[in-house]
Formats: C-alpha cells, sequence, structure tokens
C-alpha cells in the first residue's frame, strides 16, 4: 500500500483551499507524501483537469491515490466516488473528469448517457460512508471535507469498499477525438502549454505508417514534415511530445502566440 | 511534538526566497514536512496573509509551526515573535498578521493602541536568542535567517522559552467587521478567491435564526434569500462558505468580474 | 548521501511536467524529499535560472541534488550533465545553466569558448548510462525521461561516475559583471523579484570601504548613500540584499515600476 496522494484542483494558489486539504490528509495520515499536479486547471473546466491528469498519472508510483477537484456541482445530489484501477486510486466527483483514466482501461458505454460501465480492470465506489469524512460538511468544500479524508485512509490501507458502495456505471465525457478520413486527418487542439505548444488530439498511432509524409495546415498555414525536436531549424513546426500527442510548437518561441487558434480549433493532417 | 512547519509569505513564486527557507529549515529539520499555505499574499497585504492563515491554520495537526513572512519592517526595530496556542506555534513579525489568530482566543485590548494583551491560552514570546539564528543575519531578509531556523528548532521540539523572552502584548491590528443594526446588517468584503467569490465579515452567527427572510443588496443588484450551493440556478447567490462567510457567488461564473466592487466594499443584508 | 533533490525549470504550473517529474523521481526513491526552487523561469532563459538557482542552492542540506531544466536544445547533441561539488551535485543540460555554480569553485577558462574546465574541487560527467533511464527517451522531455531518474539515483547514493562519463569542460556563459571604473562602477540589472527590487550585478566587494559615500544614478534620478532596511523612510533606496548583490528598492512600492528600467540595464555607482 503506497503512501503518495496527488491533487489536481483549480483553487489556484492564492487562497488557502490547497492547504486546508492538505492539513487534512495529514491529520489522518502523517506519513503521507502529497504531490501538486496542477491547482490552476480553469475554473470549473472539467476536460482541461482530465487531460492534465491523464498525461501525469501514470508515472506515480504503484497505490497512488489521485485527488481531482474540479466540482462546479459541489453540495448537488452528484455523487462522489472512488475509481480503483490496477495501479491507482482516483477520488473524484463523478462528473466526467476521471474520463482519460476510464479511456485507458476497457470499458463499456451506456446508450445515450454520458456514463460508462467499468471493465474488469476497474472498480467503481460512490463515496457514502460518511463517518470517515469531516464533519460538518460544507456543502461547498468537498473537497477538503469529504475527499481529501477519503484520500488519506486509502493511502492508509483503508478498502475502498469500506468507505463507499460498489457501483455498475461513471460519468465519463466525450474526449475530443481526430477524424480519420480517406487522405487526411481533421485533428483539434486539446491544450495550450506553458510553452505555447498546441497540444492536439492527434496520436501517433494515427500516423503509423505515414509519418514520412505528412503535410499540416494549422490556420491557412502550411508545416511540411514532422521535426524530431523544438530546437532543430527556424519556424513552426510539428512533433510528437512527451504524452504521445502531435503538438504545433514554435523554436524558441510561442506557437500559441503565432497562431491565431485556440482549443478546440481543427488542425489538417495530409498525407 | 509534530513536525509541520507551514509558510505563508509574499514572495511570489518565481524567486528563490521561498526555497532558501525550505533549505535552512531542511538543513536543520531534515523530517520536518513542510506545507505552502499561500506566497501569493500581495506585497506588504498583512491583512490578506492574516485572513488567509485564519482559514487555513485549523486544519493542521496538532503542534504545527505556522510561519508567516510579510513583513514590510524587516530590519527595522518590529519584533519577530512567536505565539504559542494550545494546538500550534505562529512564528512571524510582530504586526498584526496574527490577527485572526488571536481573535480565535480570549485576549485583551490594550487601550489606545493596536496592542492586545493574549489570554491565559496564549502564550507569546520575542525572539531574541541569536545564536539559534543564520548568521550573518540579512537584514531584509529575516524569514530566511532567523523564522526559518526558529521554526525548524520549535518543530524538533525545542521550546518557545529557550529561543526568545516571554513577552506581554502583542500587536493585533483592527479587524473588518460587520455593522449589527435594528433591521439590516452592513457587511463588508474580505477577501476574492480564485473564482471570484466575495468573501464577506458577515458570518452565520450574525444572522442566526434569520437565514429564511434575508435580502442581500450589493452594488445596487438585490440578492433574494440564501443559497446552499454554487451550482443551484442562475445568477448570483449568498451563500455560506467553507470558512463560515457568508459569500457572494456566481455560478460557472466570477461574482467579482459581475459586480463593479473591491476589497472593503460594503453590502447590506436587511431581514 | 542526503535525499534532498530539488528542480528548477520554465515549466510553469498549468501543465503535469513538473508532476510527471516528481512521480518519477518518488517511483525511484520514494523517501526522496523535493523542494521546487522555482518553476516559473522565463521559457528557455537559461541566465534568469542560472541566477535563481546560484541564490538558493547553498542553504539546502549537504549532498542535495539540485536539478535544472531550463533546456531549449532538448532532443538535440547538446549534452546533459552532472557537476559534483564538494556539497552538493547539480543535474542539467550542458548549456550554461550552471554558471553561477561554477563561478562559485576555481576554475579555467578555455580561450576563444564558452566553455571552462572545473577545477579541482568539482568534478563533471556527461550523463551517458541509458539503462538508468526512463525509456523510450522522448525526444522533447528529458527531464522526466533522463534528469529525474538519474538525481533520483544520485540520492539513493549511486555514483556520478556510474550513471555517465568524466568530461573536462562544461559550458558556463559570460556572466553579467559590474565595471570597476576609477570613480565610479557601472552596474547592469541582473533580476527583477516579486517586490519589483532591482538586483544589479554590483557585490559588496566591488565597495568595500567606500559605503559611506555613494551616489547612485539609475535612469537619470540619482540615490545618496546606501539605506540598510527596505522599510526607512520614503522614495526610493540602495540596498545589499540578501544574496548579496546591491539592489534599487522602493520602500512599500515597486522599484521596478517606478523606474523606466529594464534586465540589462545599467546603473552607476558613484564614490
Amino acid at each position: 500500500m503506497g503512501s503518495f496522494i496527488t491533487l489536481t484542483t483549480d483553487f489556484g494558489l492564492n487562497d488557502s483551499y490547497v492547504a486546508a486539504m492538505k492539513g487534512v490528509i495529514y491529520s489522518i495520515n502523517p506519513e503521507a507524501t502529497i504531490v501538486d499536479i496542477s491547482h490552476n486547471i480553469r475554473p470549473q473546466n472539467i476536460l482541461e483537469a482530465a487531460f492534465v491528469l491523464g498525461t501525469a498519472f501514470k508515472f506515480f508510483p504503484l497505490y497512488s491515490v489521485h485527488v481531482v477537484v474540479v466540482d462546479p456541482g459541489v453540495g448537488t445530489d452528484r455523487r462522489g466516488i472512488i475509481l480503483k484501477t490496477p495501479r491507482a486510486y482516483f477520488v473524484a466527483p463523478d462528473n466526467g473528469v476521471l474520463s482519460y483514466i476510464l479511456e485507458a482501461y476497457p470499458h463499456q458505454a451506456v446508450p445515450d448517457s454520458q456514463r460508462v460501465k467499468p471493465g474488469p480492470d476497474l472498480k467503481a465506489y460512490a463515496i457514502t460512508k460518511s463517518e470517515y469524512w469531516i464533519q460538518p460538511v460544507s456543502p461547498t468544500f468537498h473537497g477538503r471535507d469529504i475527499f481529501a479524508p477519503v484520500a488519506a485512509r486509502l493511502s492508509l490501507g483503508m478498502t475502498a469498499a469500506s468507505l463507499g458502495e460498489n457501483i455498475d456505471t461513471v460519468t465519463s465525457l466525450p474526449l475530443p477525438r481526430p477524424s480519420l478520413q480517406e487522405a487526411q486527418i481533421i485533428g483539434h487542439i486539446l491544450h495550450v502549454d506553458n510553452f505555447g505548444n498546441l497540444i492536439t488530439d492527434v496520436k501517433a498511432e494515427n500516423l503509423s505508417g505515414k509519418e514520412q509524409s505528412v503535410t499540416i495546415v494549422i490556420s491557412g498555414s502550411v508545416i511540411r514534415g514532422l521535426a524530431r525536436t523544438y530546437a532543430t531549424g527556424p519556424g513552426p513546426r510539428a512533433i510528437f511530445g512527451s504524452s504521445g500527442y502531435l503538438e504545433i510548437a514554435l523554436a524558441n518561441g510561442s506557437a500559441a502566440a503565432f497562431f491565431p487558434v485556440k482549443i478546440g480549433d481543427e488542425i489538417i493532417i495530409k498525407y
């Protein structure tokens, strides 16, 4: 049983919200190691939190507990859940913030819904055992009063089953996916990173065997071929980044400042 | 004796000031667990630091050491102090940054001054034993050279009395308080959080028994009744937040962007 | 052998890059203590990272491992290096980001190059033993795949020699230095901190014996004499800051907002 707990929130770093969660965790498990993934998720941006967590969780030690609090529905009847995978626990509101985790494992869509039925690798639990929460629970801060104490108890070896009740389905939001057409792929900008790199939803497998002959069209500009590093040569380049997604980058500059594009915009990869 | 040390400063996260303090602490107590409360207090804003610390300290393990370095008078004759409460130590300049901590315990005002005499639950010490400081002490960075080594030694179990000298009074700034009138309360905006929630100085006890019938006037707009969650229904709402203060919030939006108000402005609660 | 690892990067705090490095480190050394120095180095700004690290490293416990990832040449043939000093290890791209560390120890310039030969206190190694890296190595994120696992192994007591190969020279960029003239010194603004203090390259030793009689000219304004604290008196003042450099500061204000200057600009100290 590991004792690593990660935090991904939209709380920012100005207020005491993150510290209050850490105080609660350490009060229950003084030996926990807490790691911030990001607290700068844009307020209420569930998909951004899902993406950032999705690119980080696999690098953490076995049985880490990943807490995500981007929770616009806090205090309403949206559930809090624990998702158990073969290598980690995830503690979060059931609002789609774990969509990239679910996508990494076999699961089954529930027709006409934004819910999926996790496959045999996964187990999902509704967080229901209120005796393990900070009382009285604030209707506006379940991160501190429910998710933090639940994560701390998981990190101490308490089972998910003793903290909640097994459930059949969890929320999974529709994720941006490239459209694979006859002679081209239509991708989308997923994320803009600190360097201004434009990270798209196109993965290496989508271009398998065609890497040598691609031409990328972004915002009316054309980029020929794929680069291997950010630094080689001037101008914008297309490159598979460290999370396996195709990125548009600018050597020693910001592609986000260079191209008038935004998250969700299309790029075309012709081959 | 616990080994948790929290830091609240106006140093920001661009420079090495926070890291220098942590290096000093770990050099003295390699087993300490250091937790950032916030380093984004606006420069020299003592009341903001006092408020942020005041909403966080109670969630930390018993005997945590809370260090605050918002210290415009560093190097002058303002004192450094240790304040000992039944559950924690506070290490800070004696400039009012512990005002919300003092307010949480019985104390006695000193007439015609910004000083209070702590009650029997509290003990205050001037930090005077220079043999425990980093020498030579920089006149511009007592956080690193005095407060960090003192906090590290407290976390190792050294007594406050051996690091300083008992004092009778400490600085406590006048805190914003609501004006309770016959048919209304005049409150004030204390803090704007990362979500744009406007946190006021009105507490649940001020509205006790009147929760059902309140009408709030902010910047010429009227909000009827109290909400229980951020998400229920459209438009601005009034809600008691996770620290017990009345907040003005906007579902999936920023009340701070919606209302042309600033810290210190009045809101009126009629009942 | 210590187990402290510090991180200095230009990754910012919005993405998962920092967390991925921490996950890799903890997966190899679960007992490591990781300390952030800064992740807000401006993208690709090698000299800024060098300066920030240079003001922090000396406060950390003996045998700390300092990782710097400001790495515009990632994936090209620039080397990754380990620099071993009598009290610490540094793990970084060989691009000059360790220039202030090299400056702190005897070394020898290599003519007509931006390289130096470290003196007997130092040992330098090219990081070459790929069996200790995360495979496959991303050509865009050596911080995660090479520097993090190398730092984690150093923190566990593995020798630098077993992680790489001894090398004779390392990159050291020309650092800003004051020009010492007959009746004046021309200094330069090195860094602007969170308070708007303008930190220059003039050190106490440059003014030794002349402290009483200096007049400083910055952007056409004149500052007479040196101050000892930020708070004493109104207006701009010159003061030796906590890292030993002469700073221009403004009591309860920002000198950077007051003077129309930028990094690299000259100040004149007359005596």
